[in-house]
């Protein structure tokens, strides 16, 4: 994208001005910063402006000036992305165009069990109005604070409750985007089947704003469950694991919420970096297992089938040991063992970080044969293995050998991306489970993708945004 | 689309019979036949030709043909499309490229719980194929012993586990697909999460062929319930029938898998055209909800479910009888009532036929709303409404007042459909909620969908198939 020149820039910030009011169009470098720094703070990108329109038509009127003068622009909800989805190049001639001040519910139904919002809407802030009404929006991930639904949607997020629930395509039944044209579609349609024609819905979730900018959102909401309750499982092996996830699914069908897998090291790791949290285990086990299970009728009813699952899984010596929470209190206690492994893995220094999927069948096999190929091409070097196993999705990150500086190690990251990421597409996994392509993995993409593929999507790229303004640079 | 010289069919026929053999290209009449006609036996079209190909290198074969003879084509599954997407126009310039012959079960993994198929493979193969490995692949519809899953996903079916199990759409992870360059995109990942790119999987599903030939998909499975209990519930309005769904859902969350609406009017007919079946309740109720409950732990825990569910929803008036199935038979016999009903429809004669959704919560007012409305205009005439309620869908069709011919009804079609669509689009519904749009329903979408949507669709549909030739007057 050809940088504009000053006289056309100052008269696109000038109609953006008057479009939406000269406190909401930051050009100040101070005012944009904390709209340019990517969340790990890895890139900054520069910006001609950032813009922060109020309402969904004045998002329209927006797009269409940045259609009129060519401006390309970088939707962004909470800017809490791991691949540099929301934040502009360094070219500096981009807008952002930020959705925070559309942040209202604008409406629940408990009876349909959805609920309408606006694409800047909190994450939080979208669970605690349907808890409020005794519904369950189930998404649920680390940012979640801090993100917005519209960034959620536009990554197809995943989080702790897709064995459930699914991502949040999944957890979507409508949307409004508007267009590159600066036209307003008004799919916000509250509906369990529809069948009137191609699927745009799924086409703008998870475009990462390349095709359009969300504005707002129909999601499902569903029964807030009586109870949920949690135990650690320890095993010899990931192999023990896909067993205990079998047998723990063909017994507890639907009840089974939660199903997250931690190597051995990852546990040492919140042990160094956060002594006061209490690992349930005196003898140290290969591998752990989070699991939560979750009841539509009573506390009892959880327990029990916790109880029976775990038990079967102790006398089929799938399983070493197991500690099941017998509170509220211990359940989110063994919840933060597994929340705090990225903080533990922060506070250790950087390391190289991978978000994978596979089939979940394959999930053992892949790790047996990845993890050599690593010791071998970089002897010593640490594995930080956890993630989503129900989803098959593994959080691979590899860190630097003992007295290596993360800086130093970091310069091999396309030499681990080349191993990790072989081995991935090998073993019919994804390079990107649920953080999205960004600009980060954009090479990656087009390493990994067909031809017919990567053709397919560009035209339709090309067939929405004829101009090639929609967040540049990003997946293609 | 301009009808071909004579001499381009006979090269184009002569390319498709050197390609595939003679025997798997049908231009006798006779042979044709049943792949022109369509499955209600409203409409048959004509056709140059019907390609049988063997295999998806055929099938790639064949489409290139088509698009360097400028031959359009109709992909078709088992035939039993409701909408006319699966038959010719009555051109006679287009061929019909049938799966039938791709009709493998390619892989079963039973611990990532996907199966690999060919679109060809009829549905209850593919329920049959899962159950032999313990699994369950829960589409389930009327057509089942006929359609083939290609067509289950070109038309994102439905059917009466949607409640718990999703549409089609849900039930697939991965597709592979002929392009109408006649490429073979080859998307037949088995992955629960996967970030990367567009969603084309979910544009070609649902899309009726006209984007692509879907060739293979990967489809989820799930665990076998251990379990499932059947009752009928007799209520005094739809708004009951809602008031009972939420509190089921409450009470059971994804234990409930099934929730069917039936009017007094549809076991009336049931009762006159199969006398053979027992009816369960002595004196006539306004309406009826057939309810399942599935178990992943036991018989006896699904009883308690149902029996808890029921006895609250009797306490609190909400249902004012029930019948509870004792046993597998009892249960089958009261589906049985349900899945008659559309025999019944057809025994008694045609009649004018909506397959509509609604946001759950408007359907008691949606129902209280537009039958009056049909009344009014067409006095006498008999509301055939029954439905997946937990979905929004109803089944909603008008049958001509007693001692009128269908025939003569039939003339009503478009004012009917004026009435029932209109009203549904105001309650923020679908026209099509699960039968698709194919040719039957094509002025009904440019009538109802916005241009904003309208003009999306085309420009996907012409970034994709810039020929015209993918099944060519069906949704667009």
């Amino acid at each position: 994208m050809s940088a504009n020149s000053p006289q056309t820039s100052s008269d696109f910030l000038a109609a953006c001005r008057a479009l939406s009011g000269a406190a909401h169009v930051l050009d100040d470098p101070a005012d944009m910063a904390p709209f340019l720094r990517d969340w790990r703070g890895r890139f900054t990108g520069q910006a001609l402006a950032v813009l922060r329109p109020g309402s969904v038509d004045e998002v329209a009127g927006l797009v269409q000036l940045c259609a009129a003068y060519r401006i390309p622009l970088v939707p962004q909800g909470g800017n809490t992305g791991l691949v540099l989805g929301s934040v502009p190049d360094a070219s500096g001639s981009a807008v952002v165009l930020s959705l925070a001040r559309l942040n209202r519910v604008r409406a629940i139904d408990a009876v349909n069990r959805t609920m309408t919002v606006d694409a800047g809407c909190i994450l939080q802030q979208v669970q605690e109005a349907a808890a409020v009404e005794g519904c369950l929006f189930p998404l649920s991930l680390a940012a979640e604070g801090s993100c917005t639904i519209g960034g959620n949607l536009s990554t197809n997020a995943g989080g702790i409750a897709v064995l459930r629930y699914g991502n949040t395509r999944e957890l979507c039944l409508g949307l409004e985007v508007v267009t590159p044209q600066g036209e307003v579609w008004s799919g916000l349609r509250g509906l369990r089947k529809d069948n009137t024609g191609y699927d745009l819905r799924d086409l703008f979730i998870g475009a990462e704003g390349t095709l359009g900018v969300i504005t707002g959102a129909v999601l499902k909401l569903f029964p807030q469950p009586k109870a949920s309750i949690t135990a650690l499982a320890a095993l010899p092996s990931p192999q023990a694991a896909l067993q205990l996830l079998t047998m723990m699914q063909d017994s507890c069908g639907a009840s089974l919420t939660g199903f997250e897998l931690m190597s051995a090291y990852c546990l040492e790791l919140v042990a160094r970096h956060f002594p006061q949290l209490q690992q349930p285990f005196a003898h140290k086990h290969a591998q752990y297992v989070l699991l939560e299970l979750s009841s539509s009728e009573s506390e009892e009813h959880a327990v029990q089938l916790l109880e029976r699952g775990i038990g079967a899984a102790l006398e089929a010596s799938v399983i070493e040991d197991a500690a099941v929470a017998s509170s509220v209190a211990q359940s989110l206690a063994l919840w933060q063992l597994r929340e705090h492994i990225p903080l533990a893995q922060a506070a250790d220094g950087k390391n190289i970080k991978h978000d994978i999927s596979l089939p979940v069948s394959r999930i053992g096999e892949y790790i047996a044969h990845t993890e050599p190929l690593l010791q071998q091409a970089f002897p010593g070097c640490r594995l930080v293995c956890f993630g989503h196993l129900g989803d098959g999705n593994l959080h691979f990150n590899v860190a630097p050998p003992a007295g290596i500086a993360s800086e130093a190690f970091l310069a091999n990251q396309d030499a681990v991306n080349r191993v990790v990421h072989d081995a991935v597409v090998a073993f019919g996994g994804s390079i990107s489970a649920e953080h999205g392509i960004g600009a980060l993995k954009r090479d990656e993409l087009a390493r990994y993708k067909s031809p017919v593929e990567l053709n397919l999507m560009r035209a339709i790229k090309a067939a929405l945004d004829p101009l090639g303004i929609m967040n540049p640079g990003k997946i293609l």
